[in-house]
């Protein structure tokens, strides 16, 4: 296995450091995935695959880092997409599309009465404290330590350029730990809300599943104190269950949060929430330019009723179950410790004793270089367009990068 | 002139308040247009028409609320947009069009040396305050007071649901009052920023232009104190000069912001900036799950190159002209003072004595019964797809709707 030529992608980022500071910015920044191996620029996708601009083929599993859930130019998407476009997309008030999205999301979900709707993970993760602070009186909400919610003052976990004045109602308790909650709770003037991801899905770490009954534990006490639920669904939904993923343990939150997966790659985010919010979220004023925009909404409709049709959160833990115990036996067979950990349609893979992370990204790199795309650093995912023929592909290549990096520990 | 049909508008209207919390939401939540003649959804557009759900025509002058620059449907953005779209869209890694958009925007703005993009116009307004934050090491930055800026904690015009500890680094000084900024920059710490907009439209209001010498003095002024100076031309670029807005009067900011207009209706926002900010702007982290997303890079560019082929901003201004001018004498003849104000690509008109807008209600209600979709509140846009063809039409139906309101004002 050679290293591929990436010639077009590096002279396409040469042109990119000139006019784009750092060349690549944000999560897609260039020194997160293996340089010398990833492709800094993609010329072309479908279904599972990628092509780059050098011509380098590749079996995706980032999907976009999640958006993709039904695959690379799924048809019946883009069908659906095209129709709504040739009619209207951005205009001065919404299109039929938009009530109908609504509907389709409220009668998919338990306990949801209502939706508004937004472009970013961001958009929907501020709004949903706003709400929640309008219908409360209280200032103050709480999060898990360290969480990824998105980028604006109150959550960028970068913080520079961020006064700490944006972060002083937010306070923090621990994942899996209702003790360190109930001292949040106790926070003078209360909490107008508690939000949580459904598991904790945190780059740079395993991931984890919600502890027994500690979902279950935040609903109960928010119920208590008069707080607001939140999930933060951001990046899971519907992958796990076409509910919102708390339902997998049993778990109905006051506001839901979506973007990433809701329409295969098209922009767009959702709040949804119970009905005793609905007055709140009138009287807090978010919007956006494109608000209007019917494509994305046309093409959400499309990808939820093609995760319907198929039952997509079961198609997607099967191949990613395919995917994950093949890697668990290469890695065994090559002598590394590996942990293998989320649910399996958004899997994460770590090395033992690699707290740099050194091996995680030669290995990454080492799949790319064979036509695999993972993420050293970030959780992955399956989509439906993923085939049983693309898990054994996929395996035959990683089977490879593994060997590969067992002769480099010995030379 | 009998008023029109809005029964399927209705409708759907009744079904999207179950739903949808006011059944619309943000600046195109019902009571902003006229009940009862404005349409609550549309159906279709082409151009500068609008269609609505029940068959209703419009000639539109909000373009979206400013998006649509070249005209609904545009035929050589739609072009460019479906080539891209063939090819790719939202991918783990950029398509080489950002790089290409990164350029042209480079080539075509006097100052700029660099370019970020995301996806809303508050996107690029609270990631410009990080970017001066970070490169001046300093909190405080000042906006001029009731101006717009975005939806987000430091900037909502609203408040509810924001905490006041969110604003409290934002400092207010007067539009065309100098001496007001130079308090602002007496303020301890001094000031990361002055954010301005290029002429002053705020909703409910007339139109300002600056002053002779107001930008040009803050120009200077943001130098004086290494202060970022920023423009937020989010609304007004690309209608009045390819370069930025404020070049029109002789000034280049540090950071110039834009969304609105940038791909005529997909989704896109960018922030270009000076080399000497090109390090804090690599240091802030800010991204968006939509971020790679390649069809409205690739849209922006054919939107730029179509502006810069026909010289849209004369083509706006010359047909925005004949528009108000018309208007100016249908008033006059009609015997309604009116104010028509900001420039003639981006007009607003007001009535004389009208201080709750029901002139203004009143009179776009008539228009839009008579096929002609201007705001009563918010200021309008003109877009290269508006030919005298279409402005002469808009004034026959204009000049009804002033008799009619004259007749309603004897009655």
């Amino acid at each position: 296995m050679s290293e591929h030529v990436l010639k077009n992608s590096e002279a396409l980022y040469d042109r990119a450091r000139r006019v784009i500071p750092g060349g690549l910015y944000g999560h897609q920044a260039r020194g997160l995935l293996t340089r010398g191996s990833h492709p800094v620029f993609l010329e072309s996708a479908s279904g599972c695959r990628l092509k780059d601009v050098d011509g380098n083929e590749y079996i995706d599993f980032l999907c976009a880092y999640g958006p993709m859930v039904v695959g690379y130019g799924n048809e019946s998407v883009e069908r659906a997409a095209a129709l709504q476009r040739e009619a209207c997309d951005t205009m001065n008030v919404p299109a039929p599309a938009m009530v109908e999205l609504a509907e389709k999301l409220v009668g998919l979900t338990p306990g949801a009465d209502w939706v508004l709707f937004a472009k970013n993970g961001s958009d929907v993760t501020t709004w949903s404290l706003a709400v929640a602070r309008a219908a409360t009186g209280r200032d103050n909400v709480a999060v898990v330590a360290g969480t990824y919610h998105g980028v604006h003052g109150w959550c960028n976990q970068l913080e520079k350029g961020f006064p700490g004045s944006e972060r002083s109602t937010v306070v923090n308790f621990d994942w899996n730990d209702l003790d360190s909650l109930d001292r949040c709770l106790a926070v003078e003037g209360g909490l107008a809300a508690v939000m949580v991801t459904p598991f904790r899905h945190e780059a740079f770490s395993d991931s984890q599943l919600p502890a027994d009954g500690f979902l279950e534990g935040v609903r109960q006490r928010c119920s208590k104190h008069g707080a607001v639920m939140i999930v933060d669904d951001v990046r899971a939904g519907f992958r796990l269950h076409l509910g919102g993923s708390s339902q997998l343990w049993g778990v109905t939150p006051d506001l839901l949060l979506y973007s990433k997966a809701l329409a295969n790659g098209y922009p767009l985010s959702a709040m949804l929430g119970v009905d005793s919010l609905r007055s709140a979220a009138r009287e807090v004023f978010y919007t956006g330019t494109f608000g209007t925009q019917a494509v994305p909404l046309a093409a959400a409709v499309a990808t939820l009723d093609f995760l319907e049709d198929r039952d997509g959160p079961s198609v997607m833990r099967e191949q990613g179950e395919s995917l994950c115990s093949g890697l668990r036996e290469q890695a065994q067979a090559a002598g590394f410790g590996v942990t293998i950990s989320g649910p399996a349609a958004i899997p994460f893979m770590t090395f033992t004793d690699d707290s740099e992370f050194a091996l995680s990204r030669r290995f990454a790199g080492l799949c790319a270089d064979g036509g695999v795309f993972i993420h050293p650093l970030h959780n992955w995912f399956l989509s439906t367009a993923h085939s049983a023929e693309d898990i054994e592909q996929a395996l035959s290549i990683t089977t490879d990068a593994f060997s590969r990096l067992a002769q480099e520990r010995e030379g």
